[in-house]
């Protein structure tokens, strides 16, 4: 989509007066040229969010010369400036191919959509592995020639299988666990390993029919309307701050069964737009609630 | 929007063989020109629910002669056929303009958007009574001519002046009551009165965000989407028959007062709805869902 | 889904009365158990329209026998109620496996969605065959086993290549033409062959943006919403019966690139649902509309 | 809603660097407390676009202050700034009430639902004048103590009749025309007066069936979507820039008279946020196209 490289500063800290113009006068002083900025104020939290974007190679800004500052400095550098204003911020460079592991169970919709995506070169990331708490999909894993571990979980090998998928996780250097509809609920001691950095694909529209089987809750209920949650995985189980959401109408007419197969496309599709919302950097999580800039 | 005068069945019954045949034999062989039918069998539940609306009179037919029961022998001579299949029915005919009462309290938006449809004469209805439990409304009442009864509801009086209303209803000869954002609990016993007779529009995407401020609830736990309910009113608050349910995408920009002001056009459609296929007699309820027909 | 063995009637026919009566007979004097009916008057054009579903064998209606007919006895006994009614009819059985061939150029995502969706069970059909004018997605058919017959096309030689292809289609018995982005247009000729047969997805909101390159269109139109549209292949290009539709909001903000990956979802949805809906038997073709049956 | 004073500054300038950082630089210098920022470039077209709003009065900010510029010196203090950036810009003030003018002809629908926005107060707006090329709407806006002009036009008055209109709109200071389904094309001529302060709304998905009949077009075009869009009005008929547009699933059931029907809800509710986002100076436009900021 974008080939030129550019920089990509989250930030968030205390409102307050001046806050723009201090990073946009940092980008300025040092020749960047800006391609993208958002921000937005919360003024009931007195909080201030900001995203902002530029170019970093001197093609690209039609021959003005580029951002002055070599890429390992800008985050020192930037610092200054933070420090100033009490920013929490994040350096992200768009030429950073993401690592991603997808943790799945049986069913395939969702990793088969994120691997076509991938496969198609569709998201520029990686996906060298694929875990499991069943053997089904390794067929499927070898024919997109991924790697695949089947790692049981019970009651009592919880502990001892999720410290094997971290260290797991550290030899394939992942960046972003994706649950595409993996179901084994992660301990707290695990979630907490990866903050922001778990995304699941909750069936249903949430906190409506939180827990398992929210299509035959919904169809009880006789909603009019079903939907699906992609979030960052907490501790607290369907709890954690919602990335994005999708709803498509039903009607007396559809079964249990026919929720369970309409609701497939909305759930590969939300779980889609939440992990590429990740990956352009372009989620900040605040209070258990998230800032999807545009 | 349509001249000519029907007749409409709403039949549920046990699932089992025949009953269309049934249904349609008995209105052929009394000439009856059916101009719209549908069926829907609940397998799982073992039932089986249908409407079918035909033409009454002879110019409609094309000069075929129109149907061969007068009105008032109908519902006796379909009996036969409804006692064979243990059918419950409803007769209702098209030309009957149907009574409302509109329930409210502050809110306009809900009440100015049915005044609407009703003055400009979108709907073939009457609205000859308007009740609250706050005078604030009384001059839009009489803008349109209509009367206004302002009944305080308290702890203590409830009992009272729901007698009160239900003397109101029976003087006006009401069929419909519409709750257009009336914030005042109606008790169980009101409701036994009017089964499937009240209509709520309740401000979120039910079951998410039951109680009073589901705005808030949702800023609180920042979903992406919105909803707005539109029920019938049972004694268990929000737990009613869903009629009519919509949606919409918001975002960490929409403030609670952003959530409400946007909300409203989603609470106005959503009631309009519902109380339209109501008025159309489109509507069955079994066993707290609703059969909603097309 | 559906384990039971089912048969399906699609009926189309002048209007009258008695229809619905006549079919219903017709099915209980054999023993069928409707399991679906949907009926459809187009009064203005005087035409009527009938999709009715009903279980074929015993186990499925409770030990009530099943139905009375034998499969390959049920068109010409319907025949004899047909002609009365001068009905135009397609007799189908839920248990056929259609098959399908694919058509695709380079784009991979449409073909990606419908590989998975028969690869993981989720439709019951077979695709045996790939077409392209381009070698591109041969590596994608091998990873899934599926023939991939790579068959250019210029101006001088598509007669011949078209004859090249029916010939494989008779080869390959397909039943069903799925265009997932084919980028070729197909002449009028070859079009006779497969009437509602062929199935493609054009990428714009039909009939806004007809033609090569609707998302520079729309952009160029400051659109707010775009739009996917499949529909069945006449001689007309872009002008066959719409199936389904779908859309999407999209801002100031979305380039054309954007728009076109954004797009990719939309068709991929658009036309698994138009297809799903062809394979189903929902489909009726009716004066270059069609009636969708639910 | 928003109790506070505060200030909307609409820049759009040829792409360079440095124009987010001038903007707040000068807004920060004066003690200005931004609570809304966003910005848009176009890198095709090398074109850049802003909004900023900024709180006015000292008790808003907490104590600090407030903006050091007096309302009227902000402009020409700004002016400075923006020659060196060769911007346009547009100052405005949140607490100014615009006053608009309706124009209709004989469907109410539209202005039913204005007139509720402003009767009820959830615009800050005034609406003096009602504008008809019929005399039906009358009595509504005698209802609601509005001035009614009946002003025929025919092919031989139109010259005259529209300088007459023109008059009114002087003498009652209007700044915003809304055509509130007013079935009469405004002139060249007409339109060169008012440019982007006329809103329309045309009962299609634009540039889908342009013209007079869009809901029998799109009936007979068999199209599973229909949509309502809203524009501002220049001299190329339903060629304005989009402002807003939205749609909704019909199927073969909907008759032409069905979608007419339904189509009402979607005019009323796309034109009422198409007129908000005008009222909040939220619309940009740029080669016929919108920015519509969040």
């Amino acid at each position: 989509m974008k080939n030129e490289a550019s920089a990509i500063l989250l930030i968030s800290c205390p409102d307050q007066q001046g806050i723009v113009c201090a990073v946009t006068d940092f980008l300025m002083r040092h020749n960047g040229n800006i391609i993208d900025l958002e921000q937005h104020t919360d003024t009931k939290e007195g909080a201030f969010f900001m995203r902002v974007e530029w170019e970093l190679d001197p093609k690209a800004s039609g021959g003005a010369g580029g951002f002055a500052l070599p890429r390992d400095q800008i985050s020192s550098m930037f610092r200054l400036i933070a420090e100033c204003h009490q920013m929490e911020y994040e350096l992200h460079f768009s030429e950073t191919r993401q690592r991603m592991a997808l943790f799945v169970s049986k069913s395939s919709h969702c990793i088969h959509d994120l691997l076509a995506r991938w496969h198609s070169g569709e998201w520029n990331t990686s996906i060298p592995l694929i875990v499991s708490n069943h053997p089904d999909l390794e067929p499927l894993a070898k024919m997109y020639g991924i790697d695949f571990e089947w790692i049981e979980i019970t009651q009592e090998t919880k502990a001892e299988q999720e410290a094997k998928i971290i260290q797991l996780l550290k030899e394939y250097n992942i960046d972003l666990l994706v649950l595409a509809r993996y179901m084994q609920i992660l301990s707290d001691d695990f979630c907490t390993h990866f903050p922001n950095r778990i995304i699941n694909i909750h069936h249903s529209f949430l906190p409506a029919f939180v827990g398992a089987k929210p299509y035959h809750s919904a169809h009880q209920r006789g909603v009019k309307i079903v939907g699906a949650t992609s979030h960052y995985v907490t501790g607290d189980l369907d709890e954690g701050p919602i990335i994005e959401q999708e709803v498509m109408r039903v009607s007396h007419k559809d079964s249990v069964e026919s929720l369970i197969r309409k609701g497939r496309d909305l759930e590969k599709m939300v779980l889609a737009r939440a992990v590429w919302a990740h990956l352009q950097n372009k989620v900040l999580v605040y209070k258990n609630r998230t800032i999807i800039f545009n």
